[in-house]
């Protein structure tokens, strides 16, 4: 029995939660807002990011940090990408060095462009990161219906912990040591699934959606191999399984701001109307400027950027798109 | 301006008449059934097969083969897979070596375990044959959303003549020499698809569905390779474009009929009710037998194989297959 702490009262952050205290673990959540902590202590529900689930005696909640990161085997980050390095500064005064930091964010650190386990390195230096990334709805995880994850880690020694703390019979957890494929591919298909979301938007049908898809893979694969992951991670569970789920399913934050947008909607306003971060938004900015440095070809994640940020009307960029490439499918 | 017939009047083979119609193609659709001839002379309509398009007048239909075959310049089979072999006896006393013959079928034929392009040319051994598969349903096509597929040939040079026949804005026709490759995956992605379908009928949701297709895109590369078939053909358009679109769209009849069986509806019945062929049980067949003679690991298809033809119970196939993989998502 593992004392298991989450900075962070989303919708996965719960769902994950609830799981390990049904296996029995000794679970805190975090999170600053007062409703959220009231409603999971007194109602024993999380209304605002899950609002179905029905949160077991075994989970506390909290908003004094120093509490829920006091007795700690492990402490999930479950915030958006942008917030990882404030969460650090702010936990890293109390956290100590066997503490095991696992972040289920996904995306790249705007400015900077550093992996999310290289920021969080940079801030608590001692303690052991793993990344968990995958296929995974909150709402299906909550649900017990099957899932599939993957753990990675500079260090595999605490992957490993990190797959048994989690591993049920319907959420499997698989080990991978290609940490930049993870976590590379986990930031780019939000980009391309908020890509898929316009397309939806628009009125297209499946057909251009998979092409879209096929093509987003491509853009995965390229830009994730010049900085350093494997193609066949890219192929996996936190890429290609993950595009999939994200750009096909109404539980996507990043599908639904995409429809917004392909429906006429601006980008502010599209976020404003989710109520939660999108995170391919977030990565779009980053990756846009990442690819000129890279000199990558990625005219997804430039057309995008133009709808999103110059006001590139929507209808043309998917037009442009589709009719960019040369004949021959693989040039 | 072309002469283009249509051998076979079924949903696809109708969308793509109606495209090249619209192009001031002269198309003529050659189908068994005088209901189907019928219905599209008189009413401009294919009730049975795409209800909801207008035929245009550039479009006539017939039964009788002869005068069918007799100016094409393109002979397009429109027919299911099982079918290809015989249709080819039927044509082989009217063509003439200078028709092109263009398959859209996708599968392997179940005795021989063949390409459908080689069954042609055994049949046909002077023609020119292409073959044209992608991420395509019909019905969408039929309303010019649009649509990405692929051409290929031993010969390009027939390839690129297929290429501009087809083009269209919203059609867009990519070239691939791997045909092998384009081949291959057309016929596997139907048994992932209907795989894909069970999932569905079961109520899993997305998060498993999303790890059954990554983990079919494995079985298709595995397999695929091992018949010659170059891996970024499987990662393109005619491989896991086309898996995604039948593995999420309505419209396919693979994933219906899946969904059927996934509810605990039989074989056969799941069958009847889809009303047409459902390729996906005909190449589990085929390549259950295929992947013994080439000693290739194929687990959706053994596991698929046992619940359609050995009444294995759907949920512990599903099981089954979920729990059996190695704890590193690579090996």
């Amino acid at each position: 029995m593992k004392n298991v702490t989450f900075i962070g009262g989303g919708s996965f952050g719960t769902a994950l939660g609830i799981l390990l205290a049904n296996k029995g673990h000794k679970v805190v959540i975090w999170d600053r807002n007062s409703s959220v902590v009231e409603d999971i202590n007194n109602n024993r529900l999380n209304k605002r990011y899950l609002p179905f689930a029905k949160i077991p005696d075994g989970i506390l909640a909290t908003n004094k940090i120093e509490d829920a990161i006091e007795k700690g085997d492990y402490i999930i980050l479950a915030v958006p990408s942008y917030a990882i390095r404030d969460i650090c500064k702010l936990i890293c005064s109390n956290v100590h060095r066997q503490q095991v930091i696992v972040s289920i964010a996904k995306g790249i650190e705007e400015q900077s462009k550093m992996r999310l386990s290289k920021v969080i390195k940079e801030e608590l230096p001692l303690n052991p990161v793993v990344i968990l990334s995958g296929p995974s709805h909150a709402e299906e995880v909550a649900k017990n219906l099957p899932t599939t994850v993957v753990v990675s880690s500079e260090n595999m020694e605490y992957a490993f912990k990190v797959q048994d703390l989690f591993m049920t019979n319907t959420f499997r957890v698989y080990t991978n040591d290609d940490i930049i494929g993870v976590e590379i591919g986990g930031a780019v298909k939000n980009i391309i699934a908020l890509a898929c979301g316009i397309c939806d938007g628009l009125g297209y049908g499946d057909n251009t959606k998979a092409a879209l898809m096929t093509r987003g893979m491509s853009e995965i694969v390229r830009v994730g191999t010049l900085l350093g992951g494997r193609r066949e991670t890219f192929y996996g569970l936190t890429g290609m399984g993950d595009l999939i789920v994200t750009c096909t399913s109404l539980h996507s934050r990043n599908r639904r701001a995409g429809i917004l947008i392909g429906e006429g909607v601006l980008r502010e306003e599209a976020c404003k109307r989710i109520g939660m971060v999108v995170e391919g938004i977030k990565a779009c900015e980053a990756f846009y400027e990442l690819k000129d440095r890279l000199l990558v070809n990625m005219p997804i994640t430039d057309m995008l950027y133009k709808v999103l940020f110059k006001n590139k009307e929507v209808k043309t960029a998917v037009k442009e798109l589709m009719e960019r490439d040369k004949k021959h499918e693989m040039h």
